[in-house]
């Protein structure tokens, strides 16, 4: 074996678990281990890739915590943390996948990860577009505003829609989706052409800001934030409402949960509210495409990348997530190809 | 005129306003007026009204505040209440109604009515059961279970349902749906025939409470408490959970809402939580009708009511029902026939 081509395999690794408070880049640290560029003999059905393009996103967060029972399984302690990424299949013994492939889906953040068993990969149709687009726009942070908005939201045309976190991966595609229908969308006006915008973290008064936005309420909250946003928007929805709870990111350093008083809202206006989770809807992804491969080539939907380069910058982009650092999706390139 | 028949007429009148705390009877008084048993000349689709039954609904304690914008407008000082009841028509110059005709829907708190533009109106088609019934089981109570129960709720056979307020109007019924559905049901164990039982105001620890009586967790909540109730149910509810926002009588006296801190469970759960108001359903009440008629008739429904005899015991059986004092659906007796 000593013949077969042997290299180099930086890695990402957990040194503690975080429970609660900000992440910082010291609980994670790089490694080097090496790897051999083939598929071990006698592996069925197992995938050796090489990542090119990680993606940050906050329900990572939850991952950094010692849990049990999460709908997400704990990162270990002393291993690399895994995450969406794009990567290149550099060797295969799985029948759906061959050397060469370009894949989107669940892999680890290292130079190389060998996939044993494949749960969450997706084959990449569409090369002409740029391939980052699959760490977000056009992988599980699209499908997520895609499912969240057209399913879950049941948007009517010229509803008052209000997206928390619309700088984020998810937040400026559902934005944009709610203008394409025609409805009236607040937040980040200059940067992606919505109708209005305030910074959550920087009002003092969200219940002012959100009148001053949505002086006649709001039809549709995409809820990415949670607590006193939460609190807020209840007391500023219309009869009928409905909220899709996408996550709650201003809530997952937190030891003690916020406390949201203004639920009794939800009985006069009707409101729905509803939580999803994107891996319900990942048999919707060939409808997504359909719909925004046009859309993109056409002009009609952009998508801010913020890009970190090289492995070793992960650590502090992940963490910038929680901090509000990334404006746009927030990716780390490992290798350009 | 003076030949015409007049006649005493006893009223429940408002006092002043209860922005807060516990709603006490001296708020109202018993007054006495007098009124002529028929619809004065020229008054086109009046309706005169002897009233028999009235009903004591939690959502009145909203009415009891000075309220602006709120979905059900203020009671008027110095007015008599108004609220759901079960009448006679007396005389009616309204073509859908003639003297004689029993009707439920919105009526006053006094002994006879003149309604000129009466809104909620149901003429009553069933004699053969008691007509009390229409205050809760055949009225609005009964088509809020209803339509709360197999409309907001998605039920389906073999599911874990918890109902708060179980031994209300409408909580009594949500239950033996559930049961006749083959539901896993809790609450007023000996008193319904449901499968567990609890006390909310005596258990010091809801959540234990919770998961003694549904360790495998909760798939339907029928939420009529609202509060420390709700936040303990959040954290025991199971994935896909649905939650119907009923009512929240644990929060209409309270000055400052309840903090809710488990919001959060939403997201990974996949909870939709979905608030409603019955007037929304009324189109079904003819359907409801065809299914829960037989169901009286066969025994598979029964219904406990909670009678106060005489317009003057009103103003306590109002008052008790924030303090828990009725025992299944709290009516008033202004006159047997």
């Amino acid at each position: 074996m000593a013949g077969e081509e042997s290299v180099r395999n930086k890695q990402v690794v957990l040194k503690n678990h975080v429970n609660s408070g900000l992440p910082k880049e010291s609980d994670m640290e790089i490694k080097e281990s090496s790897i051999q560029l083939k598929v071990p003999e006698g592996t069925k059905d197992a995938i050796l890739l090489k990542n090119l393009y990680l993606s940050c996103d906050p329900y990572m967060r939850n991952r950094l915590k010692k849990l049990e029972g999460s709908y997400v399984a704990s990162f270990q302690v002393g291993s690399p943390i895994s995450g969406y990424g794009v990567a290149k299949v550099v060797d295969s013994t799985h029948p759906g996948y061959e050397k060469g492939d370009l894949v989107w889906g669940m892999t680890g953040w290292e130079e190389y990860t060998l996939l044993t068993a494949p749960e969450i990969l997706f084959k990449i149709q569409h090369t002409d577009v740029p391939l980052t687009y699959y760490t977000g726009l056009l992988g599980m942070a699209g499908t997520t505003a895609y499912a969240g908005f057209y399913e879950v939201c049941s948007p009517k045309k010229g509803e008052y829609v209000y997206v928390s976190a619309a700088s984020g991966a998810v937040g400026q595609l559902v934005g944009q989706f709610a203008k394409l229908l025609g409805c009236y969308v607040d937040l980040l006006k200059n940067k992606f052409g919505f109708d209005a915008a305030f910074n959550y973290k920087e009002e003092p008064d969200l219940d002012a800001a959100l009148k001053r936005c949505f002086p006649e309420g709001i039809d549709i909250y995409f809820e990415n934030v949670g607590g006193k946003m939460l609190d807020a928007v209840l007391a500023n929805m219309r009869v009928n409402g409905r909220i899709a709870a996408c996550g709650m990111i201003s809530q997952y350093n937190n030891e003690q949960l916020d406390a949201v008083h203004n639920l009794m809202y939800i009985v006069p206006k009707r409101i729905r509210m509803q939580g999803f989770i994107v891996s319900d809807f990942y048999h919707l992804y060939p409808k997504y495409l359909e719909m925004i491969i046009p859309s993109i080539k056409e002009g009609k939907v952009t998508y801010v990348e913020d890009k970190a380069e090289g492995l070793e910058s992960a650590p502090a982009a992940l963490v910038g997530l929680f901090t509000g650092r990334n404006v746009g999706k927030q990716l780390v390139v490992v290798s350009h190809d």
